[in-house]
């Protein structure tokens, strides 16, 4: 694995090139994605299914033949293995205790003139939850997305996952029971995304969209936002990770490598005040590699997008960090939690050399739909409130306005708004 | 004013022609917008001057000229009339105060076998905000834009606002003082966004972009959403009002038209159980008219886009108002308070007959930016939080991944991840 030094001469062009890493081109795809959802929005179930025969390579014969019964749900939640089962509640009860520690609450404020000021936090109607289908269904990802809509409140959320050759992938369904999803649609690409945006004969339209996809999928949702809520625009996955002498090479590779194995796109950065640690790392990985069931992948994304950085004290190495805004972070370092205040920007920071980014994936508790390429610096992780908005509450007492009213009316006449300053001043007292 | 009734035959078609109301059509301008933003990547500063000559009908002779000087904010603050200052601070001070009660707090959680839980907030690095220029400058919008930047914590706050003929609004310039913003630039349109998005020679990339604007505007923002974060994007400005027969029609009137002057485009709507105070108030909208500075922009407004609506009930009123969900809520009736809970969808709610709309847009507190065009079901006020990310934190301890590790490694190795799996196994304890 490539190994450079905050001192070399070259440094800061080849950090600059670790911070171009791969962004999604989504300008190139859309003109294509912007006439699929034109077509969904002008032909509905007609489009629907011609998308789904064209990508997915099933006929479509009804419109029920979209929807996915609940029967089958719950047949597939039976039908897993006891193991795997215990295992998903596992992570569903973690997972949904983390989210309920993030649901606000309304809140109102009283003034002693008798004004009271609030905020109202609701739920929305309906959620939309797009997951990748095929081989490639994950039920973590499922769980992700299900879970802060189900504890937000949200009444009816919604999956579109596509099933090529319409084969379903069964622990997805599995998942969705556990999850309690309202309905289940064999839709999949930017047409799911339109469809649940402007709603078919068979789709409703739903408020907020969320969910991981490919690069057409992308787009669509960036497309549609407006017309509905969305999470982000998530590109390649990454990790990054801060290490000193303490942290254990054998462990510092693995976690590397399992960021590397998502996608030849996906980027593994390591920083570390140690040179002993960046060469026994970087030895580790080469030897890891070699076992693993996605070697090829792996082996790509580590040699095109993939390097260990060696820092001159560990301020640097954070300041440097901060720049690349991970969307995961592990810190192995003697006491991680002492670095925590220095740590700007992450989408989920793993402390201690017993905390592997996996376990955030899939059973810690915190949301693994995280922002990517810098992102962190703007973006949340997936969380209670994408599924949740707020109104403002106010309420003024007679003395409020007399009290308040004419500095309004002022600020209403300066910027030449008549009718503003003549609805409070009918109300002030003569 | 056009009085419908809910028992009418046709309407159910014109409630359907209330819920079209104006929507941006962002995609006609969008390969306009898309031009503009390539050309401010590309060229940055000389295409930013080119196009400030070719819309703000002035020649920037240096680049220095694009940046308006911090002893100018405070010249203009000083200058300003004393009651118009005063008002100023007034709503400075209240509108600060309300962002305050939404700031998020870091928080942390334990298990008892060790493992550490939580959620950090950090509010963004740099937010730029955009300020529509020339007379329809309005320092309101810089208040409600900047405060919930400055109570985030954000460390530099930048304004683009464009000047006309190079005419600067002296009042916006004050406001920007007294909101301590870092930077105000003389750049408007589409230009202004795609600068902070990606920044050129002299204005910096910023992570968040706020603020009002035209249509251009609104494309701009949504074409460089996921390159930055935006607030949201937003139409012709709305009221709906809920009145009993304790209503005052003259008070409902002048706020349907506070409304109606902002824009032709703005939608006034009420909808009241009272078919005496419906016809009251359609004969007061029609004397305060004549008195209106903004007269013909309110007509029009009123015309094509306003209706009273009379329903059966306040239950059936609520139903169409939650339908509708109205930038702004008037509920003026016998006990405001006892509807909140079935109120659903609204931006801001103002509570009975001493809470007139204005008041929301200047003093009370809460944000005037508020969700339009039934957006309101996803989006909310513009808050603290637009200003701010979370990242997550997770530490687990031996104990925790000796527990759970094992049914971590198996959903990974169902996803068929073997990098995942074996992160977590070679910790586990033999």
């Amino acid at each position: 694995m490539k190994i450079i030094n905050t001192k070399d001469a070259n440094f800061k062009a080849e950090f600059e090139s670790i911070l171009a890493r791969a962004k999604s081109d989504i300008k190139g795809v859309s003109s294509i994605v912007s006439n699929i959802i034109d077509e969904i929005v002008n032909e509905g179930n007609v489009a629907l299914k011609r998308h789904i025969e064209k990508f997915d390579k099933w006929e479509v014969k009804s419109d029920e033949e979209l929807l996915i019964s609940q029967d089958d749900m719950e047949k597939a939640y039976l039908n897993i293995d006891e193991k795997l089962r215990l295992a998903l509640h596992t992570a569903f009860n973690r997972i949904k205790a983390y989210h309920e520690k993030q649901l606000p609450k309304s809140w109102i404020d009283f003034e002693s003139n008798g004004t009271i000021l609030g905020q109202k936090v609701t739920p929305v109607d309906r959620a939309g939850l797009y997951i990748p289908g095929g081989k490639a269904a994950y039920p973590s990802s499922l769980l992700m997305n299900a879970i802060p809509a189900l504890v937000a409140g949200v009444k009816e959320i919604v999956v579109c996952t596509p099933t090529p050759n319409n084969e379903v992938n069964e622990l997805l369904l599995a998942a969705c029971h556990l999850c309690k999803v309202s309905k289940v649609y064999k839709v999949g690409g930017a047409s799911a995304i339109a469809a649940m945006a402007y709603g078919t004969q068979t789709i409703s339209k739903v408020d907020v969209i969320t969910g991981p996809g490919n690069i057409f999928v992308a787009t669509a949702k960036k497309l549609v936002f407006g017309e509905v809520n969305i999470d982000m625009i998530a590109g390649p996955s990454e990790i990054g990770i801060l290490a000193d002498e303490t942290a254990k090479p054998h462990y510092l590779a693995i976690d590397l490598l399992s960021q590397a194995e998502h996608d030849e796109m996906a980027s593994s950065i390591m920083i570390t005040t140690c040179d002993e640690v960046a060469n026994l790392t970087s030895n580790e990985v080469e030897e890891y590699l070699k076992t693993l069931s996605r070697e090829t992948i792996a082996r790509k994304s580590i040699d095109e997008r993939g390097a260990i950085i060696v820092a001159s004290n560990m301020e640097e190495a954070i300041e440097l960090m901060n720049e690349i805004a991970p969307e995961h972070l592990e810190v192995m370092t003697k006491n991680p939690f002492e670095l925590l205040p220095f740590i700007k920007h992450a989408g989920a920071i793993f402390l201690g050399e017993n905390t592997p980014e996996p376990i955030g994936d899939y059973i810690a508790g915190p949301n693994h739909t995280l922002p990517t390429g810098s992102t962190a610096k703007f973006y949340s992780p997936l969380n209670v409130e994408n599924f949740m908005k707020k109104s403002s509450i106010i309420n003024f007492s007679k003395n409020a306005i007399n009290e308040l009213g004419e500095a309004c009316a002022i600020l209403a006449d300066t910027e030449g708004l008549t009718a503003h300053a003549k609805s409070v001043r009918v109300r002030l007292e003569k």
